[in-house]
């Protein structure tokens, strides 16, 4: 018989969570665990396992489980590593899939967080259907999934799709990035980014903000969302730029991929109207005359939660997959 | 029996140049005539096709033809049309595939100048065997070929692969691009770009240089290269610049699709180690650590006149295309 479930890992700086998940993309289950209070890879990977290893066991045990899917910073689909993650506590390569797989006893695929997400959205979400789209991840950082003809693409060394680490400045003013260089989208258009903005902004000048009412060094996207809200002119500035700078940079994708649609995914996203205005406005002012006011920008319709849960796992379902699972 | 010839056109602004190559990637036989010349596409398809028609003839009749492959810019894959190319005489759209099938009673594929020469780089040259790579054409514009997994990327449009138009410069002092949009890549690190950064140089500043024996307005990219070659400071740099801006944007299409390699094509590539030195330095200065002095950059080794006829004809060699050809 078809082992009728999966396990799907979607590994974020912050927490882990994870779920079983059947063939029709039903999360039966699921629960998180706290990535960085795990120094040691090994006892990270104890502890995770430990906690799927209760969800499968309330469906029925291992047997019925095909495998585990599993999206992760820097993680390489090709080898099954996680290599160089500027935002997670193990440096260098990790050996995520063969750690899981050998735990688990079931075979392990991996995946970065953000192409997870997008093979989430394919199958289950606002670009099903589309074989052509671009997938923008907006939370800590800035992440995508590139899909070309209904592919995700991985690239020569399964590490294509660092679209949060293209420039959007340049010279001495760039913003340093989490990956080590300079002008990264990400340090603009990530909720840091925003947050960054914020604290640049009110630092420079002496302008009124309800955002003055709080502690500088604490104010986080959410912050700066809720004083817009509240009709604040400098909240709503800052994300009249953050979306303008996106917007500026997805033109480059469009350039490249020619997609129908990009996608966009995230904590940010959830503010709405205000991001998403500008972000169109600069896209369509700057991409070429052939595709003004062509390209969709849509927000995900998956919840957070699920869409990488159901990604990761949809790397197990991928039979034509072209990268060898670790057993 | 297997018709042994086809036809390959490769569309400039400035020439058509066209071949009739065999199985094996020998030209045979080649012409051009003067894009310029023909207001009327009507009457430049009359034109070509005559040409090509003593081609054909000299070898032996159209029967021993199995079609018509062209690259031109703006090619639409997809549709066999010409779509808004700012750089040729015929505006909107134009049917060319269908004017040219017409005419010869063989089919037509077409795609733009820069995915055949990609094509004829991966089948003759110096991408032969490589799955992923990026070809960078950098004559009077810059132009683009994204090979993904061995596959001539389209998109959904048939357009992808527009990298001379993503930007390198935002704001009140970039510079207009042919297209319409201001700060393209293609702005500064093509032919033009190059000519045009010496004439704002020189006009910017009163230093000492050769290119001031020249009158100013006439400068082309090879004087540059020519003073470059004696010594001029201001060249050179001028040249460092370039190679410096092309090697930051390079940075951004490695994280898009993480290429083995980058293949540098056309006129501006005479240049040399005066534009692949900076190029390279700023490619490297701009990726994610884990690229860093990975991606190989190359220039082509096809003969410039070659690359795109073959590139063109391999079109219609190409048996698991997914464009219908037009008959």
């Amino acid at each position: 018989m078809e082992k009728p479930y999966v396990l799907g890992i979607d590994m974020g700086g912050t927490n882990t969570k994870f779920g079983i998940v059947d063939a029709r993309g039903n999360v039966i289950n699921s629960s998180s665990i706290k990535t960085q209070l795990y120094t040691d890879i090994n006892e990270y990977c104890d502890v995770l396992c430990a906690e799927m290893m209760k969800l499968v066991d309330a469906a029925g045990g291992i047997e019925l489980v095909r495998g585990v899917g599993a999206g992760a910073p820097n993680g390489n689909y090709y080898t099954g590593n996680i290599e160089f993650a500027p935002n997670l506590p193990w440096k260098g390569i990790v050996p995520f899939a063969e750690l899981i797989a050998e735990r688990m006893h079931v075979p392990c695929r991996i995946t970065n967080d953000a192409n997870a997400a997008a093979m989430g959205e394919m199958t289950y979400g606002v670009a099903k259907g589309m074989k052509n789209f671009i997938m923008i991840t907006l939370g800590t950082g800035v992440g995508s999934g590139i899909v070309i003809d209904g592919k995700v693409v991985y690239g020569h060394d399964g590490f294509a799709g660092e679209l949060g680490h293209t420039k959007i400045e340049r010279g001495e003013s760039a913003r340093l990035c989490g990956c080590g260089q300079k002008g990264c989208i990400e340090a603009y258009a990530s909720a840091n980014g925003v947050a960054r903005t914020a604290k640049e902004w009110l630092a420079k000048t002496d302008r009124a903000s309800l955002l003055r009412q709080l502690p500088a060094e604490e104010i986080t996207s959410k912050d700066v969302f809720d004083a817009a809200m509240q009709g604040d002119d400098m909240a709503k500035e800052i994300f009249e730029y953050t979306g303008r700078l996106l917007g500026t940079k997805l033109a480059d994708f469009v350039a490249f991929s020619a997609p129908e649609a990009i996608v966009l995914f995230g904590g940010l996203t959830k503010a709405g109207d205000i991001l998403m205005e500008p972000v169109v406005k600069a896209l369509n002012e700057n991409v070429m005359p052939l595709w003004k006011n062509k390209i969709k920008v849509l927000f995900s319709t998956l919840k957070d939660s699920d869409a990488a849960i159901l990604g990761a796992s949809a790397l197990v379902w991928d039979v034509d997959a072209q990268a060898p699972m670790s057993k």
